[in-house]
């Protein structure tokens, strides 16, 4: 039960009307995309860096857990409210704090969406790269804490590569500045790349400094069907073997396309098609269509059924219909989409799909597995039902031997998710013991008393 | 003085044969490319992991400071042996412990010759792409140490953005391993690119997976003529804002002119150069003239005097004779080079470069300045003379004057050297007192006896 002193302490920092505590608002605090539900006790709305560092120091105060949160939109349980902890929203911290293209480079809040953050880049021939498929609706501040990634990742890198520095709020409530504003750093310690990923476990992101590309004149892409998983396989590591790396190259698996048949969103696919490549190539206006053909020559191969190439925005959006079906088309198969988000090196991507195919007969669970296979990173989902003890049972062993498999082939829990509360406890499987006592101290370190985000990223 | 037990146990762990402390050898490893010298008490060459981690073992028990080389060829003095300190040389570990071009990466030992790395990639169409001046003698573990750079960091990023995973051994001798061979992760905190840049004080690295990427098939060079170094700053900044990345932007100002001219180095530069750029793109044979072309567009402006472009071998090198004939001038100079290797914001260059010539005057102190421009970074070269007493009161005094300007530019004080010894006094001009302190006790977390190349890095 949260003391009143705080809230009044945080009223009076805040304002009253920048503390919620009424049923309604805490009820749509207590989740993220997860289906677990923590009540918070209260949800703060900063709107500064001095909001952030004073609420801090009076959770120090009160030993109060706080719980960060951005859009809410991940998918590990990393913004699901700690039991008894209070949620500091970041949605009203959304200042662009500077915008310096000449520098190639944007300051800004922990709320800002984005995708806006890539628009307003766009507006001086400049981009943000990462490009995580939640880009509308998710928020800076949550791209950083989880070190989010997307299609264009397999070209750009993620999020941690395109920070150039952060401001930051520790656990005893003192600020930290990391990094710099220029391309070229080897001054202090790289607290900026350590911070982000970290889940708002070491300190609360404030302000950062991102870095900005310049924006490629023009995006093509292929569509291409395989009579199998493994032809696909094998045609990722040719793309990945020659030199023209690909912008996008995603992945959907003989179950992805099943559901996409049974949702009626695969007219167009040739019949026998089991899985789909989607890539996509960009740069100058010039050079992409030698790209494209760059890209075609690695695609073909055994397996292979039909390659089909869209330049023009209608083409493109026409050769994405069945991929942007699927999220839709999943859901007929059971309600609850488990989404493990694992990633392997890209040599085992076809022994992972294999091993998937022989993990949904032998658990009976159904896997739908797509992604971003040019990383070597795929999202497994398995679909089951909430309220079916028994098969939420063999879906619990069917995540764990799936963890297992990918750890086997040299391949990590996480590729662009994080790990949150969902995946904690298969943490220790991956990191050794002194490593993970290592990063254990750096939690205590940051965050003496265990105010920030508890019971995230790191297992008890 | 050296407890004899401890090096006995040395001796035991390593081999005698591993273990020297005769006058040739500690003189040979008592500094870098420094002038300051220091004695250690002996010097160990470790084969392995194993026997890495069993010296840091033993330097617990006899509280002894440990300070780690590679290849010595570092200008800040990072392998300056601490006083009463045992050097641990990486030479010996030296082994290629995997190469994986399908996953586009390799496994090598710190002792590992960093153009030998790249030269291995490209036996499989790949390369490893930070490029450091001495590239043909330094080794990774130094660059790792550094996160070092070169010319082509502007397009491919420094040594930080091209590790995968790391293997180290902490100040007590445990064991880390951090990363992954994926090329996404967001499961453990990010201990790789802490380590990377944190010139041993916070564990000796022992194994790194680097990441490679597709080589370029061919590469062209542009030398540019300009009448001033501001006309030269304005066309850097013109480059920079345009979307062909060259992969290399490099600079030299008046002076470095100057001492060419003297060196007799200078001819086919047109009367009245006062600045020249020497300009690189790479990709693909039929792309490079193109970018060549759009680079040329953005290098005209005031104050060109001459463009000169090559294609081939011979003519590429005849246009860098000028380049490679500078670090031999200077030193026609004074015998002394303190080099200061600050980094600005590249739309600050302009500015800096202008500051430079007045603290050279206002302090009586020949500056040469040249480096890679497209980052923003500068080697201010200070020459002087070490026997000359007034003039190195005048170049510290020079020194600190530059690092307060840099810091005014928003600038940082290192942009591929590192801080080593010599410009800890300078980190608390750049890092504010948290940041600072937060720095202080993530060392003491790693190391918390103080083994690990002790007095580098940080300040007192």
């Amino acid at each position: 039960m949260l003391a009143s002193a705080a809230l009044g302490e945080f009223a009076a920092l805040l304002g009253a009307e920048r503390v919620f505590t009424d049923p309604d608002t805490l009820a749509l605090y207590a989740s993220d995309e997860t289906p677990r539900v923590c009540r918070p006790e209260a949800v703060l709305f900063p709107v500064s860096h001095e909001q952030v560092a004073g609420i801090v120091a009076i959770a120090n105060v009160h030993r109060l857990p706080l719980t960060a949160r951005a859009a809410g939109s991940g998918n590990v349980g990393g913004a699901l409210p700690a039991p008894g902890s209070v949620v500091v929203s970041f949605e009203c911290m959304r200042r662009i704090v500077e915008f310096d293209p000449d520098d190639r480079l944007v300051v800004v809040e922990p709320g800002v969406v984005t995708d806006d953050i890539d628009a307003l880049a766009a507006t001086a021939g400049l981009m943000y790269a990462p490009d995580p498929g939640s880009g509308a609706y998710c928020r800076i501040g949550g791209n950083l804490a989880m070190n989010a990634a997307g299609p264009r990742c397999v070209k750009y890198g993620a999020t941690r590569d395109h920070v150039l520095g952060l401001r930051a709020v520790l656990g005893d409530g003192r600020e930290i500045r990391s990094g710099s504003r220029t391309s070229k750093y080897a001054t202090g310690y790289d607290l900026t790349r350590l911070l982000v990923g970290s889940e708002g476990t070491l300190a609360f992101i404030t302000e950062a400094t991102l870095k900005l590309v310049p924006a490629p004149q023009t995006v093509a892409t292929l569509r291409v069907c395989y009579a199998g998983n493994q032809a696909a396989c094998d045609a990722v590591l040719r793309v990945m073997r020659q030199p023209v790396v690909p912008c996008a190259l995603e992945f959907m698996d003989r179950r992805s396309i099943d559901a996409i048949r049974d949702y009626g969103g695969a007219e167009g696919l040739p019949s026998g098609t089991e899985a789909v490549l989607m890539v996509e190539a960009d740069g100058d206006t010039d050079d992409v269509p030698r790209f494209i053909a760059a890209l075609e020559r690695a695609l073909r191969g055994d397996g292979l059924l039909e390659i089909q190439s869209g330049f023009s925005a209608a083409d493109i959006k026409r050769l994405w219909t069945a991929r942007k079906s699927l999220s839709h088309a999943v859901k007929k198969i059971a309600p609850l989409k488990i989404n493990e988000d694992v990633v392997v090196p890209v040599s085992r991507l076809a022994e992972l799909v294999d091993a998937i195919d022989a993990l949904g007969r032998e658990h009976g669970v159904p896997l739908v597995s797509f992604g971003h296979a040019g990383n070597g990173n795929l999202h497994v989902n398995l679909m089951v039902h909430a309220d079916d003890a028994e098969e939420m049972g063999r879906a619990r062993a069917c995540r764990r031997a799936l963890v297992e498999t990918v750890l086997r082939l040299g391949g990590s829990l996480s590729g662009e998710h994080g790990i949150g509360s969902e995946k904690r406890s298969f943490v220790s499987l991956e990191l050794e013991p002194d490593t993970l006592d290592l990063m254990r101290r750096l939690k205590m370190l940051f965050d003496p008393l265990g105010i920030l985000n508890p019971g995230k990223k790191l297992p008890d």
